[in-house]
């Protein structure tokens, strides 16, 4: 088996957490490294995360995230907040920033960032958030992979109110909405439903079509 | 540096696949085990997999697909479909397959099932459909990762019409839009505008906020 297929055999949805134990620091930064490297749209990263370990505040957020206790059982506790829409501003600092690093100004990169400014600014706010909100979980699904590579436990959550989360993290001020929760911890000995339960996914011919 | 932040480092998205290298069947099959295998939301794995080898079918694709080369020179073709609705059928599907392999009925789990089924269905057709492809790219940014394990190149595509994919694909029949297209394949050895300029991403300080 290879070393990512283990990872993933490995990682489940952590239901109980040790408030004990805490992720070390180097863990955690290598974590968001892999969440800012992967992939995004036009290489936009229309999204930002957060890293919460203030604990009054992960108590806060608790009532309104459905009283899951991986919120404050966690030691960090990430959130993936899309840009609200996609506007002139963010499109340009972006491409901006790829001709900085690079050095120089490609033209065919100049025709493109004039396609997207384009297209993406003047379509409804929701489309924008909506492709935004797609992007962040590329960033999930990596997330998760770089956690079990660092045996760190993690629960993707999408069971909380967005608006109340924004709200106490002031994000609508940003221009950015939550769309996923990810506590970041260590699965506690005893009180994990789901921790010896077998993971299930459907058979490779229901999932998978070849198309010869 | 992590295995995984160097294959994050080492892969870009392709512009010129050689067209006479085919990916072989092996890494192809790692690389779906691997979405397979990864997470989604309540576990219900709402989209599919196609993989497209067959030549005639792509060169149809091309003209839908921004006239994108990859389509064509890449040798195994991903298309990632999401379910266009959460039905009680599909849900029901998914919740009674984890009882039969897990072997016992679990009270918590039918109570989640109901919440769902109460909760899923009744909305809005395309909230269930964006919710859907959301959990595709939870996918995608597995399989990036999964194919540079491999060395296998790849580009994430969302220049496409999918109305006139799942057209040529019938997915409408199946209940399907597609959402992604991901060539497999490897960097041809010359005519990559891409292939040897600096990755770009936002700083961290820009991308990353701490609230301790």
């Amino acid at each position: 088996m290879s070393n990512l297929l283990e990872q993933l055999s490995w990682r489940y949805a952590t239901k109980k957490m040790n408030p004990e134990k805490s992720v070390p620091q180097e863990k955690v930064d290598r974590i968001l490294e892999a969440i800012r490297l992967t992939a995004t749209s036009s290489g936009l990263q229309p999204y930002e995360v957060f890293v919460v370990t203030n604990k009054e505040l992960r108590e806060k957020m608790v009532p309104h995230a459905w009283n899951q206790a991986q919120l404050t059982d966690c030691s960090h506790l990430l959130v993936f907040a899309a840009w609200d829409n996609y506007t002139e501003e963010r499109i340009n600092k972006m491409f901006d920033l790829v001709n900085d690093e690079r050095g120089f100004v490609n033209e065919g990169w100049e025709n493109y960032r004039q396609m997207i400014l384009s297209s993406y600014p003047p379509r409804d706010k929701k489309v924008n958030y909506e492709h935004a909100a797609r992007q962040a979980y590329i960033g999930l699904g990596t997330a998760l992979i770089a956690a079990a590579e660092e045996k760190v436990d993690c629960t993707p959550m999408e069971g909380f109110v967005p608006e109340e989360i924004d709200a106490l993290l002031g994000l609508q001020d940003r221009g950015l909405r939550s769309v996923i929760l990810l506590p970041l911890g260590y699965r506690a000995e005893e009180g994990d439903w789901l921790v010896n339960l077998k993971k299930v996914r459907r058979p490779k011919e229901e999932f998978i079509t070849e198309i010869k």
